[in-house]
């Protein structure tokens, strides 16, 4: 049978089971839902909006018997091409946005894929409870997609990443099976860990349906604090001092010249011209806690030679410290059309020699390259621009990408610490897995997936040889 | 080939492999590796103790291509019969003891899979540092063995369990072939995240020969608080209302009447004869926030009913409380000879729940039970002694068992939190996970081990329908 006349087939099987409305196929509805937020796109063929687990369940069972590949979605603000669909269907999961349960007693929610980052956080706000992962797109991104990455943010360094907090998952198998497991405890040794497996397998294992997340009690305060520095490398350098004291931030991010300059463009928050890079950290606790952890952190900071450290005085100010860290990408997206956005992550005390490195990198191949991430967490986004047009320019910049790569690795690190690798990174999986790892996990991927149509050319793909 | 003739050549071949000195076969040698802390017991016949991974991979793939089953073990503290050999080849890991690395700059240590996790947890203090999973075996159980059973204990509210500080593994497939995964950070998105599905995999996956542990600082100072109720339900009352108040102890560890009494006799430690419930709670952090915490927690208790609370104040008194919650266990074993070992979670706040339906099964089935457990994380021991000549009574334990199990299921929870699931609560697998579940996790397991030779007997074994 013809692809089309399946397709067509397909079609009229899927809006059978989630109704008429919520199918499309048509370009001008499906282009919308080509693109995340990379620089790169995909059409698919058909775009199903299931509303319940049957009806996901339902969904991949026909598209599984038809043969015809599928990729889940959430809000698709992914930075490494893992929801873009290779044509066939994509199974969008935004209608399942409910909160199912916030249970205060028990300490854990249970949450439909589509809900929110900072819907739940905000949610658990309100009972004095706190959801700590925070990927800087928290106000768009969904949970669903946060387990499927794993995604982590400015909080992993004291309170871990998504992984950490997922107690339990329903999700269905490309065969349309519906499975439960975890549950909700934090002790839970019962069979093995699936949920685990799932968070971080980037959407080619199964499709979340139901997530019970663990909450904790909120702290009682919070301290922001600013500090510049004349040098990246000092930033760097205040990040070991704080390991070696034994301080806990609850965050503590960096951005460097180019990334100062590129968001006091674009917000005009009045930050020195002259910086080189600068940190906003934040600490919690109970209220005396949080006071002294800021002291130190700032008193930290001016030791590694910090030419500025302020703390918030009001919530006012922390909000717009924090504006400026979390709207770089943003930012940066708007200098030049191509934005490449590297996620790599080394151990902590590697963290002065990435910076070198990364420096060396940008001076050698002349890029416009802007640093910024998650300093104590040794998770730096170096973010590339370049005009796609400029051959020579690209060339450089596929250079300099596949540079920082083998930095990374060289030091201890990895390939990719919270954006997952999906398609971008697919090509370069190689170097940081060995061939026994990866011929181990795709054998796993086809225990779930043994035709191969969840999520294809994600992770796994051919390999660069650059 | 005839069993006997098979066995003999593959103790010829590990003798090669590891030397003479550490392979075993007579009984006065394989014996005392028949034994864990459970009353099961399960006699090797070959025990072969490797000095390197690579010997560790040599070995599985003599055994794999002799076809004759391997099970793994650390030091054979295990609670669920995980480490008992079902014949075939013990493989003893307690020779790879060494710690590799104690990385202060990066917050990570490098282990062998023998070293005993006290020794960890001492050598991190050394350096300001702190390894947070504390099994109450600490002193004897090994890290190999702590990861398999994904071991907890007293701090898993606050901190976690050994999953949350996994960071890599080196770890040989049953064919003998290494594989490494994960890494040096927290956040890794590389692959899937199979250090965390070998983790509470109890050795039916594969043989962790190298772990890389994340560590955290040691905060400054720690209260260790005693209070002592009536009623176990005010003790149970006062964790409900430690979790309202938003509270986060390190540890809050409880003890019923019959615990109390059970360990008074065999560390005479004074405690009120007339306790029905004590608990044993840990804050820590700065010196200023430990005492504050350590004064909400007196208070709390206070209000819910205790009957007297102290606060440790010297580091021997500290100990003293410590100490007896956690000689409950060989208390127990002194008083008759047959004693199991339950292990349940539940949601915090079905935890009253769970306490009234532990009272009433003991009660209606007239059994002598003792229930201990780490209260914040719901995660209780409910212990049953019993003469094993006594068939009456041992059926009434049989059936309390099954009753404990249904009781902890119905209420949202766990068969097991923290001692996993191995021979003895294999039967029961499929009272907590569905059909579909197991399937899929018995496929993965095929992945790993088409043959089946690794552990077998553990967790997946035949349906008890009782």
């Amino acid at each position: 049978m013809g692809n089309k006349r399946r397709l067509e087939r397909l079609q009229r099987r899927l809006q059978q089971i989630v109704g008429h409305d919520f199918v499309f196929s048509c370009p001008e509805d499906t282009i919308p839902y080509s693109f995340d937020a990379t620089y790169a796109e995909g059409r698919p063929e058909i775009v199903v909006l299931p509303g319940t687990a049957a009806e996901v369940a339902a969904v991949l069972a026909a598209a599984y018997e038809e043969e015809v590949p599928l990729t889940p979605r959430g809000a698709g603000t992914g930075l490494s091409g893992g929801a873009l669909a290779v044509g066939g269907v994509l199974l969008v999961l935004t209608r399942m946005h409910r909160i199912l349960e916030l249970n205060k007693q028990s300490l854990y929610a249970v949450v439909e894929p589509g809900v929110v980052t900072a819907e739940l956080q905000r949610a658990a706000a309100r009972k004095r409870l706190f959801y700590p992962p925070d990927p800087s797109s928290a106000e768009v991104c969904t949970i669903g997609g946060n387990i499927a990455e794993n995604a982590g943010g400015a909080h992993g360094f004291k309170y871990g990443v998504t992984r950490d907090y997922l107690l339990g998952l329903e999700f269905a198998l490309p065969s349309g099976e519906l499975i439960t497991t975890g549950g909700y405890t934090v002790k839970n040794v019962t069979g093995y860990d699936l949920s685990r497996l799932l968070c971080g397998s980037e959407g080619t294992l199964g499709v979340i349906t139901k997530a019970v997340l663990r909450l904790i009690p909120a702290p009682e305060a919070r301290r922001t604090i600013l500090a510049v520095f004349a040098a990246f490398e000092a930033a760097a350098e205040a990040v070991s001092r704080i390991i070696d004291a034994g301080v806990v931030p609850a965050a503590f991010e960096i951005m460097d010249r180019a990334a100062v300059r590129c968001v006091e463009r674009y917000l005009r928050l009045g930050l020195p011209a002259n910086t080189a890079a600068f940190i906003v950290a934040e600490t919690d606790g109970y209220e005396d806690t949080a006071a002294r952890l800021a002291r130190e952190v700032a008193a930290l900071c001016r030791k590694a030679g910090a030419q500025e450290v302020r703390v918030a005085q009001t919530s006012a100010e922390a909000e717009a410290f924090w504006r400026a860290r979390r709207s770089v990408s943003a930012a940066l997206a708007r200098l030049k059309p191509f934005k490449v956005g590297e996620d790599i992550a080394v151990p902590l005390g590697r963290m002065p020699e990435l910076v070198n490195r990364l420096q060396a990198i940008r001076e050698q191949e002349n890029i416009d390259m802007v640093v910024f991430g998650h300093a104590a967490d040794g998770n730096l986004h170096p973010n590339i621009i370049a005009n796609p047009r400029d051959g020579e320019e690209m060339k450089r910049v596929r250079r300099a990408m596949v540079r920082i790569f083998d930095a990374a690795l060289e030091l201890g690190g990895t390939l990719s610490g919270e954006h997952g690798i999906g398609t971008l990174k697919a090509p370069y999986l190689h170097r940081a897995l060995s061939p026994a790892a990866a011929d181990l996990m795709q054998r796993i991927k086809a225990v779930f997936d043994p035709k191969g149509l969840l999520n294809p050319g994600k992770i796994w793909a051919d390999r660069d040889e650059t």
